[in-house]
């Protein structure tokens, strides 16, 4: 049975699992979510699932995007598409840099988002003192993430689903603000942003 | 070697790795910090880690509090003690709660926390919209616990990671604010933190 996903196509936490998809090269079905007032129906809620992204393989169903990721990952996954390594501490360290992606990096990255693109296309005022904190806040986060990358194309050395997590915000920075010299202006992040808008599943997400 | 674990003892996050640690039933040596200021020394950034809690398991070093949790889980969990079970589609729902853990339910009771603790504790003023609006999403947010916890001991229906990571801002709530309420007037709310409060793990850590 195919595997199907419903979620809102611009979500970060769906294109998460798009790019997951597309890296394990998983054909799947998305059913597209486009008005958050959709999952409110009676409907919606009776035969299909109050928190989006939801993902049916089969018979089995699973919600929140990081646990989709990790199901698809320990399920489907081979040797020429590790996103988790097998070996324990190699692993541990992938969990680490995922940790800093929800902790660290998401949260300034969704308030700069938030202002730039929901409240500029819904004719909202933006807020630029929040802007200017998150900016500040993000700053240091990518400080960290120089000294981390220094000498590596990726946060734990591999390709991981550490780094796939963190490239949807990225993108909406660089597709719909103008801050994305906080990336361009570190060079080992500015190197690392490009190893990840370069892999094929990117290209076939975005396409 | 010893298990070393770096942390601040009155951290959630802290507290959630001793659990981990206890429910496993393996000895550690805790190296308390007491003092955010302790960690901006140039000796403990030289010698130990800027990021606590941090792990020591002879020359492995892991931090980001969930990461250690999961090491310690895959590493040392036993038929006796499973947290995390190996059947992929259960592994996949303990995770989906995980998940509700970080993004629904800690969020709500970190504010909580931080105005009914930290600024009483240190003499400032309790921001009371903010404890009012965090009280009504930790509100709806147990709601759909209630329904998720009805029939069942756990979550998952097993005790589990998920269930061990929602104690210790519980924890907080009941020993250091007046809202237990939050917990104790939805019935199958208040039978899980009965159960989670009786653990002979809990008992240990909060001895």
């Amino acid at each position: 049975m195919a595997i199907k996903l419903i979620g809102f196509p611009q979500s970060p936490f769906t294109l998460g699992v798009v790019l997951t998809l597309n890296e394990l090269g998983l054909p799947f079905e998305l059913d597209p979510v486009t008005d958050i007032k959709t999952i409110k129906t009676e409907d919606f809620l009776a035969n299909k699932h109050p928190l989006v992204p939801v993902l049916y393989d089969g018979d089995f169903v699973i919600h929140e995007s990081l646990a989709i990721c990790r199901y698809l990952v320990s399920k489907y996954q081979n040797d020429a598409n590790v996103l988790i390594p097998d070996d324990l501490n190699k692993s541990s360290i992938v969990e680490q840099y995922i940790s800093y992606e929800i902790s660290y990096y998401f949260p300034p990255l969704q308030k700069i988002i938030y202002q730039e693109m929901y409240n500029r296309r819904n004719g909202r005022p933006v807020d630029e003192a929040v802007v200017k904190q998150a900016l500040e806040d993000i700053g240091k986060v990518l400080d960290i993430y120089e000294k981390v990358l220094e000498g590596k194309d990726y946060l734990s050395g591999e390709y991981s689903l550490a780094d796939l997590l963190h490239i949807a915000c990225a993108q909406f920075i660089y597709a719909s603000t103008a801050h994305s010299d906080i990336f361009e202006k570190r060079l080992n992040v500015k190197r690392w942003i490009a190893n990840l808008r370069n892999r094929d599943a990117f290209k076939k997400t975005y396409a």
